[in-house]
């Protein structure tokens, strides 16, 4: 897609540190890591967010991030590591081509991904439950 | 797996407010929302994290995942929504039972996926490109 940065590094005309390409996927270091090592895994077709990406692409996507996150283990010695996906500005996404985190994580490396729990009042989540299985 | 609580909620032990269940994964509430809403997708064949888990089982999460947001996004008028999965104690895994995280996001909600940018010196980037791709 024409102005897409992603796009461009699936097409080679913009530079990465490319550490992963089968025919579907790539994975490449970002360039602001939450620790070093952390890559990216990215669907070479072009889709804005997980709702508009084929399903096909999206059964690609885990088998590539678990091949990574074994890499970053034996490589970077973390003891654990973490996936994380932005669908849509208001959660956070920057870049509008899909893709997920790859984060190696260190025993006290201060990464939190921390919120305010949102308690349900006494019927809520059964209502919630119920309106979300509408559509499921 | 006995004494794994994702286990007793898969075979109907321990109740969950379950909105999707196939042949070989479950969807169901989180108890404790980072917004109302926030969902968990459970394979049902017990793994410790996404390392130790068969890649048909992990080829099979995110289609479920999709129909999981699309819901979420009929049903609670979210504008976005995360992904998360963590793997590993030092990455803030709790259950020891491979699960994604499905949250809805709201402009405003207030909740950070925020960390301190590592930078890379000069030739660190190259030097971690090559670590890690010597594993893939």
């Amino acid at each position: 897609m024409e102005n897409c940065v992603f796009c461009k590094i699936v097409e080679g005309k913009i530079p990465s540190a490319k550490v992963y390409e089968d025919s579907q996927t790539i994975a490449f270091l970002d360039i602001n890591p939450a620790n070093k090592g952390h890559c990216l895994a990215v669907p070479k077709k072009h889709s804005s967010d997980m709702i508009h990406t084929d399903d096909t692409v999206l059964q690609s996507l885990l088998p590539v991030a678990k091949k990574v996150a074994a890499a970053l283990v034996a490589a970077t010695g973390c003891s654990g590591y973490n996936l994380h996906m932005a669908n849509g500005k208001d959660a956070g996404q920057e870049v509008f081509h899909l893709h997920i985190h790859i984060v190696p994580r260190f025993a006290g490396d201060g990464i939190e991904f921390q919120y305010e729990i949102k308690n349900y009042a006494e019927t809520e989540m059964k209502e919630y439950q119920e309106k979300i299985r509408k559509f499921l």
